[in-house]
């Protein structure tokens, strides 16, 4: 349905042309300094109208706090953000209307419910987003508070792809190595595709143009790191951090896939040539020195870098003449009418980190439960080296 | 944490070395015939010791149900299936114990837990799956009376992959459809790869039996179809479909990535091409000719196949010696002991299956709950063509 | 937190002086004829100001729906409402901040979160109130449409009470059975104590207008029944309908106690006094002749009426001079500003039964997926009387 | 359903004649001491044979941990508890099959899931407490440690009841106020009604005494305290501490109402003379001197006893013939076979225990979660005297 997380809840609303988007956040940790300027950067990020590559419909997407907060505080209660539709007014008839658009939500929404919103893509619409993104800024602003940094890039634009994603070994390795390592949110942004390798950029941005002019779309990927993830977050057995990292991807609309660390290409290595042998860190601790593993092993986050891609396909809303049936079976040709992106991909960025933020936070508040619970006992005798090979009381983060 | 789905709820105990394993199905229709044979069949396709390319070790893992069923009907009752563990008894100390074995668990669950359990993967073991795959098998007989098939196989082992795989266009994406039409457990099982192709499998047969004398592993991915899923499930906009396959499958032990329909190829085409427009189904529905959308639409399933790959890392556990950090940070060579599978793949078949069905059930009896409460309500008037474009009640699932 | 329900999802946003209250219900289901008229008919009803029973303050409490419908019928998404608080300004100091108010949430609320909102009751104002009334609400009109009849009343006022709440036995009874088949929304709005019983609504009058005048302020008790409740809701055997109800009814602010049926009076009784046989109903099915189940047997309604009692406290806000504690633990004399309600009995009766129709509307539509999913399997044999003694198919409702 | 809980979950399975019944605990806090003798004693506490006033049935009711410990410490992994049914055989038909028992489940179970159990109360029998009990005892072990006491008693048996359920004024509240205060589970045990009060002890045994000889049945009262309870405890809006014990409380199989602090007489006082004032407490922190508020305010733990009281009606199953009519309609007399409890209450002392233990214990969790998640944020500025009164840094507990 329509909430995300346990501990740190999201629960959105808003369909393409209703009075207003926006969500609730419920279980955010008290005490937190928050405005919405701290909201407003990340759906900046994610609106409309950006560049000459999205969409040329305008909207301002502000976004005003209802509750939760007094004085620039969260207060521990439900925040609820609350972004108006400036087009409210389903829209009148037209031929279009008659066909379910093709790889749309159309056809599906009509059999699942019985009814569906008249115009736009009603629920399945990209301004569901916006409840996702506002969330995930709060979520953001508490991590960052831990150190935690959240970075996304396009790696992809149809078959404008840098190399790691073909082939993660040697030369490649070291280059999706350095970006895990260093990219920031400003060399993102400093391209309009949101690639930060400006070559690439350069390339991908022509791939999107010539689809604009075709009246097409072309899909790509979204990779994304996670920087001083806390250790030991995740639930195993089911909702392991890659389960949950995975669930939120996925629930982005247009997704078709997501790996992370080695992920389909790992598939074709033997285990010696995986596994991530452990070091000593220095610090009392060990780290890996390769990180296949992405920052995640048996469900758990291990300290290192999480890093993984998500595919996105191309956006079904083209306006070429498409032969496809109506809804009453006779078939036709739908020319769609309006304003879509080409490529989906800059603006999927900041939704991408913002779905990272949330599991990263929800799995967070419920490793904090155990840990300060687990604080309160005893240690366990040091003699129990079985179950206890650190022969000491470990101290959970 | 350990349990998975909203209506049809699996909670999932038992550690490598415990008493026992095994789950509680909560929430199953009552009036289902159901007996313990029903479950083994899988359970027998899950366990160890079935060819000479998995782990030796021998176990029987014959379940017992311990409560929910009377006269082999189910109550509606929670349904406690039990499987007991042979071998009970934590193991005597040695080297390898001071070593967090790399890939693995051990690291990350000390570091959550503050503990761990002394031998073997404790609770990130592959023997938690036995519950899985028991609840599954519930699952599956319910969906069997829908008419719902579930297939899976493998698709690769290491670099022996079926061509699909790295390009859907064309004839591999005739013999990737073929495959998804027809292919049965019985063609899947004739081959101990379970791979239903029968000269990739022999190579892939090579391939594991070269990294079982190499005392290494080996990963691979495995493709799996849901043929017959009821029209309309998945709950948007966090609980689409796809989001809770993602989730399902990558909760299991070893998985790297999931994709579903045209996945991450289908980032390379354009909307034109990656499009599937309708047709009439001549039955007063609507189907699509391609299906690039893999079954799944708006995160809806419209009645296609579904069909998905899982990427499986090679195992962690290897016998070659690997240098490697201790627990207290001090490097050595960890030479692991003991029988360990070359390559999960084949097992992992009817462990993929499984979430598939606990992921599907949970979603038709969500939808279920919809479809009723909405028919009890007068249908909505036919000159609402905006939000009805049917011009009729429609009849939901 | 601030989510009720499984399958018909209610979470509230709001303190008393933030920006909006309101709520999201997620769920619905789809093809419901809803306006917001359906749903400020008991906003009003709630509202302050109503007469010189209740708090003086103006509010209108006018709602807008901002998304989930179109054309005036429910998309099966989520539904958000909202209503803006007046008065949004976080008030000045003044000597009463330093004290936390005796029987309020200032206290707790300041030890859980480290910290509070400024003025009001924040989060544990009666405001938050608007949106389970607001979602009850729609929840009442889902439930309209299957005939279920929902309608409490107040029964006592400080020592005015009805004398069945004393004794159910002989004549009390049967003025309780009157009540319970008969009683109305109209009738009960007639008088403005919201008791239905006018000699007994004279005094309760009385007695709250003398605690207003004492600047004092009273208790008392609501009583609610519910009118053809389908049979078999409710899950055993932690969600049984009572402990949803009782968890409902205690959730609401200034409720000190929760019965049903016989309730605590019941506890007197021999088995065979309490006992309700069955006959039959005349229509293939059972009733029972008495009821002091409650209308609900082993947490699963029975379709009898369901009827329950709810405990108020005296509200907390009084203006008399009360000799307490400030925070900083020196003591001194509260005089509490402002208006408040002598009693909050009156005004609970709109938000009592919007809490009985959001368990009963959740619990239907769980019910309705398990009489769906069932219906779907095929009819248990005849034969297997045991499990089966009507010897027939059940039809699920 | 079956699951109770957010953070410690309980999950219960078993009939009154399957195999097994029990339960699996999950997030149980990693590192605390267990055995199976510390789940024993209260199952022992729980069972029949007890003393003449059970059932004469006799059971051992011994309890395997299944998983989820490890050398006798918790892993953070679900723990499977396990205790066998010794009749696992479902009965042969009788006359009494044809009826649906009077104020039992029978009729209800059939009427939801369209099947049931053939004989004793399938999942309502008392037996699916056991499973409760064994959780509770965990729970109760990990909150020792905290210092919590839980405890409660018999306080009525029908006609016989502690002065202080009809009066809680003067002398009674005083007598109530000591219970609380000093009670023991030793003083609760020395007498075999389970009421600590001796000479009223002595006059239940005589009412059950009474009821057994005429095969009838007796309801009765449970008081419970919970001493030392953190504060902070309970989640607004929806889960209020009070609400989450009522709804633990009716689900407690043959309860009928719950009431807490000053409960039902509350109802009858003015908020003078129900407000409890606070004083210092000496340490920096406030208590109060009355608690009418039974140790909850704001749906919050203020850190005073908690103290409330559930009603249980006269068990169902009692060996008078009864009037009643069978499955298909016609009437009877149903001349019940077998044994019973004449009276619920001195068994029914140790489960109201467990579910109480069970409800603190996932509070407790769940506010750690925020209590730490706070702790990590920077405190609120000392100015900020509004939302932060006390100018300081709030330690959460």
């Amino acid at each position: 349905m329509s909430t995300f997380g346990q501990a740190f809840k999201v629960t959105t609303f808003g369909e393409s042309h209703c009075k207003s988007v926006g969500c609730i956040v419920d279980g955010c940790p008290p005490g937190l300094k928050l405005t919405e300027a701290d909201i407003q950067v990340q759906l900046d990020r994610r609106r409309p109208g950006q560049s000459n590559l999205t969409t040329p419909r305008s909207e301002t997407d502000t976004v005003t706090i209802q509750s939760g907060t007094e004085l620039s505080y969260t207060l521990g209660t439900p925040i609820c953000m609350f972004v108006p539709n400036k087009d409210q007014k389903p829209h009148d008839y037209s031929e279009t209307d008659f066909f379910p658009r093709p790889s749309h939500a159309d056809w599906t929404y009509l059999q699942k419910y019985g009814i569906k919103a008249s115009s736009g893509g009603g629920r399945s619409s990209a301004r569901e987003t916006i409840g996702r993104v506002a969330a995930g800024a709060i979520a953001e602003k508490y991590l960052k508070a831990h150190g935690v940094e959240i970075v996304a890039f396009v790696s992809a634009v149809g078959p404008v792809r840098l190399d790691f994603l073909d082939d993660i070994s040697g030369d490649n390795g070291k280059i999706l190595s350095d970006l895990i390592n260093t990219v920031t949110r400003d060399q993102v942004d400093k391209n309009i595709t949101r690639c930060p390798v400006d070559s690439a950029s350069e390339k991908m941005a022509e791939e999107i143009l010539k689809r604009k002019e075709e009246k097409n779309s072309i899909g790509g990927i979204v990779t994304c790191v996670i920087r001083n993830c806390p250790v030991g977050l995740g639930e195993p057995c089911f909702d392991k951090l890659e389960a949950k990292l995975a669930h939120a991807m996925l629930s982005i609309p247009a997704t078709k896939g997501f790996e992370f660390g080695s992920g389909f290409q790992g598939t074709k290595l033997s285990g010696s040539e995986h596994n991530d042998p452990f070091v000593s860190d220095g610090k009392g601790g060990l780290k890996t020195i390769k990180n296949h593993s992405g920052g995640i092993q048996g469900g758990i986050s291990n300290g290192e870098h999480i890093y993984f891609n998500v595919a996105f396909k191309p956006a079904a809303t083209i306006s070429i003449g498409q032969e496809s049936s109506k809804y009453d079976g006779s078939s036709g040709v739908l020319e769609a009418r309006g304003r879509h992106d080409p490529c989906v991909l800059p603006r999927a960025v900041p939704i991408v980190e913002s779905m990272a933020a949330l599991v990263i936070m929800d799995a967070l508040m419920i490793q904090n439960s155990r840990a300060l619970s687990n604080s309160r006992l005893p240690p366990i005798p040091e003699n129990l080296r079985a179950i206890n090979p650190l022969g000491q009381k470990v101290k959970l983060t």
